[in-house]
């Protein structure tokens, strides 16, 4: 799987920064995963390269316009260049009236399926599973309802044919039951159990993406021993009171998430436009002095560009 | 005043043309006016280094995503940047319900008045006027209502100071209402007329916008004697099926609408993707053809760009 960071700023675009969407990329399918769609995120998927018909869902976190005007855009492209594959899009309460009320009006004309669901109550619990893939979300603490998605891998495993073979099990559906871990019995009467025939390639991975929201217990919850943890870090440290005034994360709040939940890998995202300019009422901000705050917190951490890919092994 | 063509393409962004949306700008005083306000508009408008707070009016044509879907963020962003200035939008019935039930679910903050305010009745007529423009706006021939706008800077004078110094003309008041082309009264009783105190500088502009539509008798009408009149041409001449069934331009309709209206200056835009990427199931598409098409047909005209900038002296 591939992280492709499209849009790593706050609020606004700046010329460096687009605002927030991320793809998760399967590499064995193509297909792929959007966590929030802000303004613009059909353009920088052009720009990545990314064909809209390998879009495969949409994680909607909140609804404030950076992490979702670029929705309707990208539904209506989709419809425009004629794409058949279904597309499903997860979010919270008031996804289908965003979707509907702009339809209403743009009447833009839908060529596929177009999957809306909502978070399950009160935000927790499982969004979508599928026999490779759960995702479960988490409410977090923010000026508006919004949610943290974990992504778990389910741990692999690889068939043994060989073994298969030596147990005289003929090549044919028998071999495809096996290979899926039921059970079969063979004509002389001998019952094999499909869990001997596998062995485990590795024990899954776990993804989690925490923006918007203040420093809160569950996204500490959430991310519980995550391989990856994308969180958003809007302010430095020296930007504290802003932070807690506006449910942002400051890089430290965004380090003890990471340090409580015992992350392997810290990501942080969706910085205030400030840091980019550098200068701003007299202060100077810049995007160095937030990634060594961030290392001397938590030293596994990198600091998200526009563009920027992160492989999970 | 001058044009900048900030998205030049018609339905989908591409890596060379975003979709509609044009600047007026007025040099005196460093605001502008927007006509159109597809996906991305407020990315360009940072490209071109344009302040949001100078933004005064945007014009809507119609419904369709390529022209309206930028509208949401760009209001929010005015908010989030804490711009004062009033800001007005323009559009057919629909636009306040579009930008209200976006508001409803995205409740961005206004720190600013926001005007909306419908065409006129059937779409014709007088859709803003102030002392310097008027604003028209005309029905055009699309698959949903689409408008076309005309603006006329009106005449401009020049007071002749020296004149009304010579005439004993006191500094002052009486200055400043024959400036303003009233009739005033002297102390010894002499009635002077303002317009005796006044010379023509130039007879006024006009500007005109169509976008999207068919050829239509209303686009030639408003177009009457343009200076300069933006046109609509999606598909080339050789693509004229594709056009009448769309209810978009041809080069060769907007050549005909300008021809026929008798405009000064033709510039084209919104042109389909198939002309930037070339190659699409096996026909080869250039812009270099359709801009040899549109010369051959109105040698006056030009092929906007994204960034292309036009004074309009």
């Amino acid at each position: 799987m591939k992280l492709i960071f499209l849009g790593t700023g706050a609020a606004v675009p700046t010329l460096k920064r687009n605002v927030t969407s991320v793809v998760l990329r399967f590499e064995d399918t193509g297909r792929y995963w959007l966590f929030d769609c802000g303004e613009g995120t059909q353009h920088q998927l052009k720009k990545a390269s990314f064909r809209l018909s390998k879009l495969e869902k949409v994680f909607i976190s909140h609804f404030h316009g950076d992490h979702v005007f670029g929705l309707p855009g990208m539904l209506s492209t989709r419809g425009l260049e004629g794409i058949k594959e279904r597309v499903d899009i997860y979010g919270p309460k008031g996804i289908k009236s965003f979707i509907e009320e702009n339809r209403k009006i743009v009447n833009f004309h839908l060529t596929y399926e177009l999957g809306i669901n909502n978070f399950p109550k009160k935000g927790m619990g499982v969004v979508y599973e599928d026999n490779k893939f759960i995702v479960r979300s988490a409410l977090l603490n923010h000026s508006v309802s919004a949610y943290g998605f974990s992504v778990k891998r389910k741990p692999r495993y690889r068939f043994l044919m060989e073994k298969a073979r030596k147990c005289g099990v003929p090549e044919g559906p028998l071999f495809g039951e096996l290979k899926e871990g039921k059970s079969i019995k063979l004509k002389d009467g001998r019952r094999l159990n499909g869990r001997d025939f596998v062995e485990k390639v590795d024990d899954g991975k776990k993804l989690v993406y925490c923006s918007d929201t203040a420093y809160c217990e569950n996204s500490v919850e959430l991310a519980k021993n995550a391989d990856v943890l994308i969180h958003e870090a809007t302010f430095s440290g020296k930007e504290q009171e802003l932070a807690d005034k506006s449910l942002h994360s400051s890089v430290g709040d965004a380090c003890r998430v990471a340090t409580e939940a015992g992350v392997s890998r810290l990501i942080l995202t969706h910085f205030s436009p400030r840091y980019d300019t550098k200068i701003r009422d007299g202060t100077v901000y810049t995007m160095e002095n937030m990634a060594d705050e961030a290392k001397a917190l938590f030293p596994e951490t990198l600091m998200a560009k526009d563009f920027m890919e992160y492989e999970i092994k």
